[in-house]
């Protein structure tokens, strides 16, 4: 028998701005044998997501920095090829930090075992019925609760959790205003998804159409960018407005110390809130999320795109597709 | 009968910085006979407050901005000389926005009638039993839920609201670290008021001292100050940390824009928040406030101090302690 070999991409250096290429080393192995308890995952999709930046850096965030070394980790969904862990068995689909590589020794932690729908395209679960969906459906409702009539404004609105935000505020009865960075995007938020208003931040001055695009000021902000537009909201927000605080991808990238806001004192004026979450708060309240949001899949209320790039050896320059603003939807690697 | 004449600052300039007397006009002019509904009150003491200094920009806050030419704004404390309104008499004691001047003509809108209590004085219903003591009671209790056990960190911890705020902290069983600006309020805290630390911002590395005041991180932290603080309690706060935000007293009289806090993406890292109030939002639960602060001053778990200014005279120059540090307690002006 052939010795099974692992094609992975390993953190090379700690990057400076944004990923290089040669901020990873390819690397190929033998997969080696499994012990008790541990089983071996064959990768399908990887997921590219705006966390992976933090991660990399020296400083732990919510997660331990990815040593030197390492295989960089990543969200990914497989299949499991060969099981020793009585909990799984071969043919399972599994999702989990499974990491950028073909083949995954795992004893089975942090790894969720997911039902193959008919009709669900793998790729879904990386996205509207993984933490991408929860993500929208948890840190708007949960964190944010709009209520109907009140006015919602999204940054990186064109993004996979932007673009659900959005439609979950519209069925909620909410005016919803999006940011994105280009008109191709603009337009697909207001044409295809529904959303009322749509402002192109590279070509527009953001606090000025806000102001027109928010006639009634703001209730709601989802967070996904940081940066000048959270001070722009600031300026704009209701009494009582909730800000939920997702990402700052804008800063992620940032190599001075990052500015912060300059309008906080807009929080106090408005008797308002800033409030931060983070989607693995919300794991063991999965199933209602993705059941409501498979219903308003099948009823045609919501609508979501999946950038796929074929081919891990692309994984490094696909990573920054997510910050140069070129991906479409959510983003993931076909192994 | 002499015409009685009345004495008041007016707001000459808009300030540029701290107040400078160029700020202020003085001004004498007979006080205008009362309307029907309307009555006189001949001011007490006047509290000079952070906030003002808010009021006297040109673009409004939660209030208007004070117009160039009136009367300063400012909270105070008189008796009724004389009423056409039927729902005070004279003698009764009131407390409102009666303003920088000796007399007030008021129709009663704004103003609370206050019980005269034997052993209480008159200045304690600008702190203790007036908005200070709302502010600290609410602003903690309500706004950042404090639990027993937990770490409270508190800002401008000397003020008037600071100290209450730290005390307060005590009796609900947290560990209270204050900050404050010289070694003898410093002092004060630890030793009078059983704050278990305090920090000299003016002296110590911040950061470096709350990581050694707090070696169980921050739950709880009370915002009067705002700028670089905040950004050193960010990098040390708890999973579902709570951010009171009741003032930003170092941006107030800043010229250029100021500075936001660098480590926001803490808020997600630790799943916390920032909460904006205001005082005036409790007014309607103001006797819960009072009744509990009051025996917790009987029962000598709390102090507090006032630093009395005599004369009306000396306002311009006296508002101007509360942003250089000079005072000592809740500063009032005795008219």
């Amino acid at each position: 028998m052939t010795e099974k070999m692992n094609r992975q991409w390993r953190l090379a250096a700690r990057p400076v701005g944004t990923f290089k290429d040669s901020d990873f080393k390819w690397t190929e192995e033998p997969v080696p044998a499994l012990n008790e308890g541990e089983m071996l995952v064959h990768n399908q999709y990887l997921s590219l997501d705006p966390t992976n930046r933090g991660w990399a850096n020296e400083t732990d965030t919510y997660l331990p920095a990815v040593k030197l070394g390492d295989v960089m980790r990543g969200g990914a969904i497989g299949v499991v090829e060969e099981s020793r862990n009585p909990k799984f068995t071969a043919g399972d689909l599994v999702s989990g930090l499974l990491g950028w590589q073909e083949y995954a020794v795992s004893d089975g932690a942090g790894l969720a075992k997911l039902p193959a729908i008919p009709g669900i395209p793998l790729t879904a679960y990386l996205g509207l019925f993984g933490h991408i969906g929860l993500t929208a459906y948890y840190g708007l409702l949960d964190v944010a609760t709009p209520k109907e009539g009140e006015t919602l404004v999204v940054s990186g609105a064109a993004g996979a959790v932007g673009s659900l935000v959005g439609q979950i505020g519209k069925i909620k009865g909410c005016r919803v205003v999006g940011i994105a960075g280009t008109d191709e995007k603009c337009r697909w938020l207001t044409e295809e998804l529904g959303f009322d208003a749509a402002i192109n931040y590279k070509t527009e001055n953001v606090a000025e159409a806000l102001k027109g695009a928010c006639p009634k000021g703001i209730d709601v902000y989802f967070e996904n960018v940081g940066g000048e537009i959270l001070d722009a909201v600031l300026l704009l927000i209701n009494l009582g407005a909730r800000i939920s605080l997702c990402g700052m991808i804008s800063q992620y990238n940032a190599t001075d110390r990052p500015l912060g806001p300059s309008n906080l004192f807009m929080l106090i004026v408005r008797r308002a809130r800033i409030q931060g979450f983070l989607v693995s708060d919300y794991m063991d309240r999965a199933q209602e999320a993705m059941t409501q949001l498979g219903q308003w899949l099948m009823t045609g209320k919501i609508k979501y795109r999946v950038d796929v790039v074929e081919g891990l050896e692309q994984t490094p320059r696909a990573v920054n597709k997510l910050f140069d603003g070129t991906n479409q939807g959510k983003l993931v690697v076909k192994i």
